[in-house]
């Protein structure tokens, strides 16, 4: 393929379901003038409760899947998936970069934190996996790490309940204690109680305002999806593929079940309206 | 085989992951002599938010699998797989009788209801396939019959938040409106209000206190657990292939992933200690 030809083909974007629509917004609107396609694997969902076995074949699956569309660069917007599938992923497929969402959100906490004292919530997958935690400690070995689980966020987002007072409820269960000055590691050397925190789970950015409410403004709060979608604009000019900006962008968008809610739930994450007709149905 | 050691043989339980284990829980206490193999497809689970035709698949997958054990019984303890799958299974296994939850719950709301006005809460994919609604009408057709999804209950029982101000924040979020006297339907020659709620789901259950705390003390509560282990003691009864009362009951759990977080989660759900090492791992 030519480097024009290169340049004009789109850019893969693949999550377990809508949550990676918030990455995708987020791509699209650092990056207007390319072509994504979207895969959502809505019948295997969700990723971050199944074993890390499972999730790697799931992902690298979806990931073949998406190169069939020949995808100039692949976006692994789920942190489940970026936590125990890259690795398998790169290994199978070459010559297309591949860009999680870890290792970008990492760096942004890293860059983002004063104190070294950093608090991620992300699913009960990516947390056990550790894959945060170890990023972030190869960027600023001196840090200290909170990472919890936080897998209601993912139901309040789908359900379009991110606001009202179940949402305040459950922001406040979850992080109250991961910002309680007990909670410090007797290794930290930094603030008492963290002063970033990351948003490991592409569906938590719906639920911003309420974790605000509960963190209060001095806490950094670091939205993987805005630092993918960085990192992906970066990496494409470096290596000379970002769309010509005379290009006019568009999205396709395949998910594996279930159309209806995949447009109606998705609508909401993306912020525009989606028809369950725009959206095509894959078997992986 | 004879009819002898067709007695002997194992009940099969199916359900998508843990929910189940509350019918499981229910079948044990009812039929303490009875050898159980449960089965829980952890791997593709959850299937209240999938297509029809997906969980009909998954279903009939599982219960072939159930068959490979020799049961004389299958019982498919997951509303949304009896309500799209119930069919299909019937079709393909033969000579085994196959009981669903939700005839067994619809009967028993029936049999509850004073005036007719029963409500319903379940899964996204049980309250559109309108299962619930089609069994109450067939049994009564003059009853009124309010459906509704409340899917956040499935999260909060699988975290063990199904007590507290987050459930009852929930709980409140989900009834008061089905319980509001606008909600009567025209047709309804009932009370204004439900006077039955049906638990169309096998997670809800677990949050009986906090759905009690909203309905109040007169709403009469049908678990379908309870009703659909009834109804398998009846059946065995009746085709004579009740355990032996000198036999020793016995549980054989299997699941499609994630043994670790399936005994974890499911103990709960059993109310007694599930280990690890005691889930076997199988793939359909």
């Amino acid at each position: 393929m030519s480097e024009a030809s290169r340049r004009l083909a789109p850019i893969g974007v693949f999550d377990s379901g809508v949550g990676g629509l918030t990455v995708l917004k987020a791509l699209m609107t650092q990056l207007p003038h390319e072509r994504f396609v979207y895969l959502g694997d809505t019948a295997r969902l969700p990723y971050g409760t199944k074993s890390p076995e499972t999730v790697a074949r799931y992902s690298l699956q979806a990931a073949e899947a998406l190169t069939d569309y020949g995808v100039k660069c692949l976006v692994i917007a789920c942190n489940t998936a970026s936590s125990v599938g890259l690795a398998s992923i790169r290994a199978h497929i070459e010559n297309v970069p591949i860009i999680g969402v870890i290792e970008p959100g990492a760096h942004a906490a890293c860059d983002a934190s004063r104190s070294g004292h950093i608090a991620v919530i992300a699913t009960e997958g990516t947390v056990r996996g550790g894959a945060y935690q170890r990023a972030i400690l190869s960027i600023r070995p001196d840090a200290c790490v909170n990472a919890e689980p936080a897998p209601l966020f993912v139901a309040l987002a789908e359900e379009g309940l991110h606001e009202g007072p179940i949402a305040d409820e459950v922001a406040g269960h979850y992080l109250r204690p991961l910002f309680a000055p007990k909670t410090v590691h007797p290794n930290c050397s930094g603030a008492p109680f963290p002063d970033t925190l990351v948003l490991g789970c592409t569906h938590f950015p719906m639920l911003a305002g309420a974790i605000r409410r509960v963190v209060g403004e001095e806490v950094r709060i670091v939205d993987s999806a805005q630092t993918t979608a960085s990192r992906v604009a970066t990496q494409l000019e470096e290596v000379g593929l970002a769309a010509d900006p005379k290009q006019r962008g568009s999205v396709r968008l395949l998910a594996t079940d279930g159309l209806e809610r995949f447009a109606r739930v998705g609508s909401r994450f993306l912020e525009r309206s989606i028809a369950a007709d725009d959206v095509e149905l894959v078997d992986l």
